[in-house]
Order: structure tokens, then C-alpha cells, then sequence
């Protein structure tokens, strides 16, 4: 550490600011990636309580694909099916609908709902696994000033973001909880109902004290410091968009109660006292959002927090599920909010600084988004950043950061206006009832909602990664662009595989071995493309040929597989090859039917066991029937590239090899490699 | 602690002698139902490596009951298929066969392979979470001399064993590995080629440095020390049995070979160079178990170890395997062993002083099933220790241990005597050759063994805690003796749950949540016994009458569940009562179909909602059909008594609530209990 007047000066590849799931999820990213990195929280996080929200099933993949998806499965809810209550014709709520929580096939996992406190945990343990321990989070760090050498920005081994931070004192970091005087921990402080302006009251503090900081060059910033994001703000950027009339309350309690779905996820519209959504828990915990129809807002739109207690929230409930009796003994966290919709227009600067999560969007809660989306932000942009660092990646896949996330955004926003505005809303009496809302129309939205909020119906557009038509925004460059009517033929070849969405899983079996694997288990998020190779019938003399051709190219010196890999580093360090083969399993064997570089060989562990796979019946798990759902011919099968973070790519014939090489050389940086392979 | 003499004094509990894996076991019990215990160990041992073994269903059925089978099942290798291969005409070996590794159907788990410091690793962190970090292993510690006082044998408030423990330094509780020279780990020092007769030295070596000890009174000890047992010795016990001729080596490595089926585990019998197993490990390791037909042993029975090196065993290895070629770059382990079974004739004394494990019984490793039956003889003996010292079951259970697990251990021997003669053998050239082993014989013998080595097939005889026909051995009391006419009409009542078997798992569903459950993971290991009510159609009126009244009488001040449950504690501390129901689920409703008794209220939490489940449907997960698979009516149900360990104790009709008041008063003390209930 060098130092520059006062202050001690250093360089580090990326640091990231904040340490929620977003900031923690990128530098997990860096973590899996050995990008030097670090990661900064103004709070000394120990106070987390409350702050449950569900993990969708697109965020139990990546969380399996990092090493820890096992430990939220198993310790969070499960929740499996959604009650929906309503007034009947005497007024009274009565159960009209049951639904699946989550939609039946879509994924192995379902939605879950576990303490953000425990999620944070499982990144913690996993950053410091995967970092070797060098990765920390530093507590009670503020950064007091950014700056972006604009004159550096392209150059690939410059550090042209500084950041000026400042080291608080424990108590500085510390929030005041308690704002309300309550005995019960709440949420208020970080509530959307509090006007935070902290940042500069801690860094006067700060400087009367003569605290002290230090002076960091960074090759990018990641900004994922919340809704009232600093970074944010630094960049001299806005959110667009505003705040509703609805207030809604938040109690975690144990309830004791004659309601009979109490842990059921449930959606209740009472006829005249407002709406609740019961989120059963683990630990016998209930979460309930309440509307609290007799808070409003005032003249400048914000609602008296004041008016805002437990007691408040709790007598709305009862009114809501009345006439079921609701009691507690035991209330663990309550919080209230003012429902909005907010999004960024801007993601990044300069491709150097990046802003994620809550920093470029904002929602109600309800949904079970908040913490998903912002996660699946980092999950996009942290392989990206990390390869560009490394120089493995060519800089300019990181302007699909915005193109990608942008949308998923505004998806959400949409999504979340529609839904607060009709689950705040009155129900209809009858038909006649304009001004109330319609419970069907309400339905549907929610079975919307459902895929929506499962996290698998995000499909990326064209560009540099995702080659498909389209995409004359100018974020595709010439390489990879391609005609629909090419694109409409590649794409057939695997039906299952849409070319922007992620890669489902079903289940195959090790040739070597015959254990049955989902596939996305083989996508381990390492940092590595995949290319999956759809053998087809190896058994076939005619399609071995076309085996036996890709291979012989991909073996070949300079095309990418070996370009892309580093001097001396396995040839699976930058790009990793799979195949799935659809020929008989026990007429099949490894080192007989299958060309070297599908298995490659290494002088001390010999042939690597772990890299072909057959569609075929096992034992004791079924047959996932793989090339059927995968919508992949099984006489010719076809080649399918596999990003970092599971999105399909592309998708071509086993004959196409240059579409395949085409693909790479649009991203990464193919010769020329002196840096240490990945892990 | 006081002191005696020169020596310190202190009582506990339970005293566990030896920390591998079955006296964790045992201290794992204690763990779960809060025993106060010490286990001792001579030996330091950081020092496995090595000693994989294989994990049968069983044992990870149980793991899953105490809560680390994810951890063992996420690690291991599973391996899916046997390859069997046998001389062909021309003398060359080839494959044969292939059968499933694990029968299919059997099990939710399948047989797995991990090293056995793994398993030390969750026993011990279990032992830490469970007993509060009041269990720890104390290592260096090596018991010098034994005494029961058999006057206070029967006294249930008497500390009758007194064990005088010496304490070792680190030098002398390491163990010399390299007796070879070898620079590669080895297990020859724990091998039976060599004879140990440390302990005579170690505690000769303490006394002339002047090392110290104490004095430790227990209710009793349990020794888990090895097949060379200082605890079995103490008591003067001997094991009965020889050893064979067959000397094998085993070799960790990893392999370099063109054998096709390296990854699978592999019977091979070659013409004349012996027979070979193949047990592919974790971590690209394969365990090879070599017959080295060329070491004999000499006219004392006795082979010459220094004949036994790496080389001997590898070169032994490439014979059998030819003309396959195989080689190493990294070899992990070694050792060798001498084929030979034995059991001891006695598993206690005076119900005080228990042995288990291999200080009861040895034999060859090859079956994978040493560490299975060792963990498991503690699995059923330790929660009957553990009841017995608290004061809640009657000492008289304690002899069951031997009645169960001595028949087990008779079977494992004759199983594995007859299966070394078969793999040890010399193929048969043709059906002339009648010195040579018949390989339709061995294949037999292998698919029994598959059975066998599942764990499952254990069905434990009549006595005070398995209520069925028979028993004559004066092990059963006479409150819970049947005729062969009454049991065989009880037994009808769920056919698919043999008294005397582990309780088989089905998924099914949770009332209130709809959650899909295998049942097995509600048969936690916390020392409580079980009643399972299959409640049947419970909206039929004369059903619901028939469950009204058994659960009145559950619910009786007088009767067994409240009788066994000490003053002031939840009611289902010693004995919890579960439901399983075959009604719809969405036409059911906890609160209103079932009596409260099966859903207790508690004044703090509400109603109980994770004791009554549903044989219904699931939303993602199947339908586990559990009343047909369990044999039992939809109409009219029953009721079955599992016992802490899973095994059936007790099956009868819901209207026979006599039958379970009887089983109850046969092994639990009711009334005048003043301890503190179980967890």
C-alpha cells in the first residue's frame, strides 16, 4: 500500500459496495473467479432480523450451480400452495381458489422462503470456501468520493476508477433500530418510509473526529448500496418513477389462530378493511403484509410514520381475517412501507462503474422479487466483470449488462404496479361494481405473477453472447449477428433450448459410472463457458464421422478451445466441453466410442471420467429423457454454448463448427493469454 | 471433582471407550437426548487417511434421522452398478455382468463410498451441535483398569462401573504409520497382519514418566475399541472364530488404466492370479482390493509381513488384470489383511458394561460393511442406554442389545465367510472342475449379499420392545407376549411394516401446508418413541368415532402418554403420537377433523401443525401411495408403535388401545418421573 499525502493508496480489480445478497452474490462471482477483489458495507450488519423474502427457483439453481443451494432447501419453507380468500355474497371471507405455488414442471426446485439473514450466511461461508479465505467483508466502510479517469476507461490494464473511503467508528455503523420505541426489533429505519440521509451526517462525523481512510484504484466499481444508493447518487444518477397512496404493515409473528390456512401462502381480500398476504415461515413464523387502509398518505405524499405501530398493524389484521380469531404471543419484526415503483435509466458508467439490485430498481415487497432480481443483477454482471478483469473476456461484453438487466427491470416494475394496484384495491361486490376489483382479473394476475416470479421466464435479447435475430440496438456486434430465417433453423435443432433463456435441466447418466445427474449440476459457476455437445447416436458410423470432425476441430491449435486457454493450463479452463450422447449406455464405452478431447487425458489423473453424459434410464432415479425435452434429434443431435451464467447462447449443427468459433471470437480474447488459468 | 487417594474422582453417566465410528455413534445418542457423557480415545487421531468404506442404505437412513445424511450424500462417490468379470474360453478376463449396486426400491438412499474420517467429521460436529459442546472426544486417554460393583448392578441410581483412565502424551498416543518405511500413508499398524499389544507399553511408558489419570464412575460404558478391545479383554470376554489362509492388499490410487470399467465397482476373478474388487472412490481415487495369491502364511497361521510392500500388491493388481493395463501416479493409502470371522459370546455384562462393534466381532472388509454394522450395533443399543439412565425406560430393555445385535453379527460372519471362500477362489475352468468356484455360485452369493449389505434385512426377534409371535428365550416379558394367531391377525393390519423391521418411508403430505415429506424424516433421532396413527378415512362418521375414541384414551391422565411424560412437559416428550390419514386433503381440515390430542395446543405457539399428514397427491413431487405400499386399509387404518431406533415395535388395531398400553408398560417407566424431559 503506497500512500498519497495522508491517505494510503491501493489497486484492486473490483470493489464492490455493499454487502447485501447483490454485493455479496458479485463478489461470490469474483470468489469463484480468483479476481482480486473487495467489498465494503457502511453498516456493521449484525443486526439482521426480519427480512425474510422468498428465493424464486431461478435463485435456488444459481445457488446450487455456486455450492449452496442444498443449505437454503433445507432450511427454509417450502411453500407449495397459494389459498385465495374473498368476500362471499354475505360479506364474510371464504376460500375461492387453491393453486400451486409454484408452477408444476418448471424446475427442480420450487419457491422457498427463508431469513435474508441465513442467505447472507450461506454467501459468506461460500466466499470465503471459494476466495481461500481473502475475500472479507469490510464493516463500518463508507466511501466518500468516486472518480472515473474517463481518459482510461478502454484500456484493459488501467485502473481508471478512484474511491475515496472512510472507515466509521462501530457505533457509527450501527442504525438506531428503535426509532419507534418499540421492544419488538423493527424495520422502519430501513424502510422506504424513512428519509435516510446518513451517509453525510457519518462523514461529518467522521472528519470532526479526524477519522481516517484510504484511497482505492479499482478496474471497476460495483454498486449494490440499496435504494438510497450512494454509488448512485455519486454517478449523479436518478430513479424514474413514483410512490402510491397504499401503505402496507409487516408482522413476523407466531400466530395463534383459527384461520385454517395460516400456512398456506394466502392472498385475502376482506370486503370493506383492506387486503393481506399470510407468508407461512420457518420456526413456526408467519409473515403478514396488512394494508392499512386508515394510513394515508399526506399533501407531499409521504405517510405519517408516526401513526405507524405494531398495534396498528396487528388491528388491521384481525379486521381482515375477522371472523377468524388472530392472536399472538410472540412477534419477532414488523415493519411498514409505501408502496412504489422506481428504475434506473442508467446501469453503468463507462463500463467501469456498475449499479445493481435495489440502486437501479425499486418495488413493494410482496412479490417475493426484491432480493431475487437483485441477486440474478449480480449473477448477470459478476462472471462478465470478472472475465473482463482477467482478460479473458473482451471488454465489450460488459455493455449487455444494462442491455439485459434493463429489461428484466422494467418487466418487474410493470408487473408490481398492475399487482399492488389490484391487491390494494376493493373487492367488486358484483359485476356492476366498476370501481371495485375484479377477483378473476385478480387470479389471473397472480398466475402471471407466478411465472414471472418463478425467475425462468427472463429471455435475453441479441447480442454479443446471445445469438439470435434481432438486436439493432447496436449492442450485437457484426460477428455473431444472424437472419431470422438462419436463426429459426439453428434454433429447431433444439427446441427446449430457446437461444436467451436458461438452460434447463434434466436428469442424464455419467457414461463412466452411470449415476444419474441433473444436468445443471454439471454447470458449476466457475467462470467457464460450456459447450454442450448433443452426440446424437455415436453408435451410428455416419454420425461418429460428424463426432469425429467437431472434435478434430476443436482440438485444432487455433481455433478457440485451445486459443482461449491459457499457456500451460488445461484445456477446460476458459471453455469446458460436455456431451450428452443418445446411444445405448451399456453398448457405449468411453475411451473406445469417444474422441480424447471429449475426455481429455492428463499425466496424472489419466482420463477425465466426469465429461459424458447418456441419455438413458438409471436405476433408481427414472429416465429424464433428455434429447425429448431438450427437443434434440437423437440419430444427429447438435452443439449448444452455454454462458458462464447458464443462458443459452447458441445453438447450432454439429457440422457448423465455424458458427461455433464465430461465437467465441465475438467475446473472448482468443491468443495472446499469459494470466493464470480460472481457480 | 474429588479426589481419591492421588487420583481425581467424578461420576458420569455413560463412559464410551474408543471414538471411531461406532462409539461416536454412541456418544451421538447421548447427544440427542441430553446424557451426560465422556468418550475416550488412546489414540490421537489426526491421522486417517485411508479407511474408506461403503455407506449402506441404512446407515444413511439413519445418518438422515440425526441430521448429517445430506452431508455424507452430497461427498461420497455413489456407485450404481456392479460389472462382474470372469475368465472367458480363452483364459482372458471379461465382463460378465452387470447388476444395480443397490437393490432398486429398497431405500430412499442408495450404497455410497467415503472416507471414513468424513463420517468422524459429521459425527463429531453433530455430537458439538447436539450436546451443546458439552461432548467431546478426549483424546490421549487409555483406560487402565476396569471394576463392576455387581452389588449395585440393579440400582437405577448407582454408579456401579468404576474405570481408572490414565492420560497419554502426544508422542505416545500417535501411532507409528510407516512400519513399511513406505513413503506413502499405510495401514498396516491397524492391519490384523500385525499384533498390537500397545497398551500394556503405553500405560508401562506413563508410569515411568509418572503420568497421572483419574478415576471415573459410570452407569455404564460402552466399548467401542477395536477389534483388539481392551474393554472386551477387561472383562475377560474372547472372540470366537479363525482365520483363513486368503491374504489380501488393498491400494488407494489413482489409476491410469484402459480397464473400461474403472469407474464402476467390479467383481474380478482372473484364471490363476486371484480374484480383484474394484471400488471407485471420491476424488478420482479407486480403492483396489488384491488377492496376493503369492503370500502364504507360515505353520503358526500367521503371514510374513515384510513380504506385504506397494509393489507386491500393485504387481499382484496388473497380473489380475491383464491384459488391461493399469498404473499410478498417486497412490493415497495401503495396507493388507488376513481373512478371518469372529464374534464374541458375549455383547455385555451385567447390562453395565456393553461391547459393540468390531471388539464384538471381525471379519474381511471387502463386503463394505464393517462400519455399518459397528455404527449400527450403537444405534441400537445407545438410545436404550441413554432411556435407562435418564430414568424413562425400564433397565430391563437393556437386554435386548445382545438378543438383537449378536444374531446380526452371527449372520455377517457366515455371510462373509462364505463369500471370501467364493471371491477367493479359483474360477472353475469348466462343470468338471470342482475345486474351482462356480460363477453362477458366486453371482448368487453376490446378489444375496447385496441384500444383506443394504442393511435392511435386519428383523429383529420377539421381546419387550418387538411384540411378536415366539420369543421363548426369556428375553420376553410376559405383559407383551402374543400367540402366533393373534400376531399374524395384527400383522395383517399393515403388511408393508413387519414387526421387527425398520419402518419403510413413503412420501406423504403435510395437512397444513401440503408439504411432501418422506415419512422417515419425521422418525427424527431424539430418543422418542413413536405411535403412528393411521387414522384412515377420517370424514367416514364411524371412522372419525373409532379415532375419537382411541384418541380420548391417548389423552387419559392415566394411560401411557401422559404417564410417561414428566411433570410439566410438552406432551409428546417421551412418546409422540404422528398421523397419517387417507381422506382428501383439501376436503379435510386440521383443526376441524382431528382431535386436539394429535395436534397439541401450546399457549405460546398456537396448535401444532407438523404431526398429522395426508396419503394424497403432491404438487411436484409424485404420489407416495403410502397406505397401499404400507399394507394398510384406507377405511378403517391402525396403529403402529415405532421404537426410537425405527424398528416396528408394535402393530394392532385402532380399537385395540390396550394393546398399546401394554407395549408401552412392558419398556417405559409411567409415573413418578421427576427428570427433565428429552428434547
Amino acid at each position: 500500500m503506497a500512500t498519497n499525502g495522508h491517505l494510503p493508496e491501493s489497486n484492486v480489480d473490483v470493489l464492490i459496495i455493499g454487502a447485501g445478497p447483490a454485493g455479496l452474490m458479485a463478489a461470490c462471482w469474483m470468489a469463484h473467479c480468483g479476481v482480486k477483489t473487495r467489498i465494503v458495507d457502511k453498516r456493521n450488519a449484525k443486526i439482521f432480523c426480519g427480512q425474510a423474502d422468498g428465493l424464486q427457483c431461478r435463485s435456488l439453481e444459481i445457488f446450487d450451480s455456486l455450492g449452496f443451494g442444498d443449505r437454503a432447501w433445507k432450511e427454509a419453507n417450502h411453500m407449495i400452495e397459494i389459498c385465495m380468500w374473498n368476500p362471499g355474497p354475505d360479506g364474510l371471507i371464504r376460500r375461492s381458489d387453491r393453486i400451486p405455488d409454484t408452477i408444476v414442471g418448471l424446475s427442480r426446485f420450487q419457491q422457498i422462503v427463508i431469513h435474508q439473514g441465513r442467505v447472507e450466511r450461506f454467501f459468506l461461508d461460500n466466499i470465503k470456501k471459494y476466495s481461500q479465505d481473502t475475500i472479507h467483508v469490510e464493516r463500518g466502510v463508507l466511501p466518500e468520493s468516486l472518480e472515473i479517469d474517463r481518459s482510461k476507461v478502454e484500456d484493459d490494464s488501467a485502473y481508471p476508477v478512484t474511491v475515496k473511503l472512510r472507515y466509521l467508528t462501530e457505533e457509527e455503523a450501527t442504525p438506531e433500530q428503535q426509532v419507534t420505541g418499540s421492544k419488538v426489533s423493527d424495520g422502519i429505519f430501513r424502510s422506504n418510509l424513512v428519509q435516510e440521509d446518513d451517509e453525510d451526517d457519518l462523514i461529518q462525523k467522521s472528519k470532526a473526529r479526524n477519522g481516517t481512510g484510504e484511497i482505492v484504484h479499482a478496474k471497476y466499481v460495483i454498486g449494490c448500496d440499496g435504494a438510497r444508493s450512494w454509488t448512485r447518487r455519486a454517478l449523479g444518477f436518478e430513479l424514474q418513477g413514483e410512490a402510491t397512496d397504499f401503505i402496507w404493515g409487516v408482522l413476523d409473528i407466531i400466530p395463534i389462530t383459527d384461520f385454517p390456512d395460516i400456512r398456506m401462502r394466502c392472498a385475502i381480500h376482506s370486503a370493506e378493511h383492506g387486503s393481506l398476504m399470510v407468508i407461512p415461515r420457518e420456526n413456526k413464523l408467519v409473515r403478514l403484509y396488512i394494508q392499512l387502509k386508515e394510513v394515508t398518505p399526506d399533501a407531499s405524499g409521504r405517510a405519517d410514520r408516526s401513526k405507524i405501530t405494531p398495534d396498528v398493524i396487528f388491528g388491521a389484521a384481525q379486521k381482515i381475517l375477522s371472523p377468524y380469531k388472530l392472536d399472538y404471543e410472540h412477534c419477532d419484526w414488523w415493519t411498514a412501507y409505501q408502496i412504489g415503483q422506481r428504475v434506473g435509466s442508467e446501469f453503468d458508467a463507462n463500463k467501469r462503474v456498475f449499479l445493481a439490485g435495489d440502486a437501479v430498481h425499486t418495488h413493494s415487497p410482496k412479490a417475493g422479487q426484491g432480493m431475487n432480481v437483485s441477486m440474478q443483477d449480480t449473477f448477470n454482471l459478476g462472471w462478465k466483470v470478472a472475465l473482463a478483469a482477467k482478460g479473458v473476456a473482451k471488454r465489450s461484453i460488459l455493455g449487455t449488462y444494462q442491455s439485459e438487466r434493463q429489461r428484466v427491470a422494467k418487466d418487474l416494475i410493470d408487473f408490481d404496479h398492475q399487482f399492488s394496484r389490484l391487491f390494494s384495491g376493493r373487492p367488486a361486490k358484483d359485476v356492476m361494481d366498476a370501481e371495485g376489483v375484479n377477483m378473476e382479473e385478480f387470479k389471473a394476475a397472480f398466475l402471471k405473477g407466478n411465472m414471472f416470479s418463478s425467475g425462468l421466464s427472463v429471455n435475453y435479447g441479441p447480442n454479443n453472447l446471445v445469438v439470435k435475430a434481432g438486436g439493432d440496438d447496436g449492442s450485437n456486434s457484426a460477428e455473431v449477428r444472424v437472419s431470422a430465417d438462419a436463426f429459426a433453423k439453428s434454433q429447431a435443432l433444439a427446441t427446449g433450448l430457446p437461444v436467451g433463456m436458461r438452460f434447463n435441466s434434466f436428469k442424464v447418466l455419467s457414461q463412466a459410472d452411470a449415476r444419474p445427474w441433473h444436468f445443471q449440476e454439471k454447470l458449476k459457476s466457475d467462470g467457464r463457458f460450456r459447450v454442450v455437445l448433443f452426440a446424437g447416436n455415436i453408435l451410428s458410423t455416419a454420425q461418429k464421422q460428424r463426432v469425429d470432425k467437431f472434435c478434430e476441430a476443436l482440438d485444432a491449435p487455433a481455433n478457440f478451445l485451445r486459443a482461449a486457454t491459457p499457456a500451460g493450463a488445461p484445456v477446460d479452463s476458459v471453455v469446458e466441453v460436455l456431451t450428452i450422447h443418445s446411444a445405448k449406455r451399456t453398448e457405449t464405452e468411453l475411451l473406445r466410442d469417444f474422441p480424447e478431447i471429449l475426455h481429455p487425458f492428463d499425466q496424472h489423473d489419466g482420463w477425465d471420467y466426469n465429461k459424458v453424459f447418456v441419455d438413458d434410464v438409471s436405476y433408481h432415479e427414472g429416465f429424464g429423457d433428455a434429447y425429448t425435452n431438450y427437443g434434440v434429434d437423437k440419430e444427429r443431435g447438435c452443439v449448444v454454448v452455454v454462458r458462464p451464467d447458464h443462458y443459452v447462447g447458441w445453438v447450432g449443427d454439429t457440422d457448423d463448427f465455424d458458427g461455433v468459433q464465430k461465437y467465441f471470437g465475438g467475446c473472448l480474447v482468443l491468443g495472446q493469454k499469459a494470466e493464470l488459468p480460472l481457480r
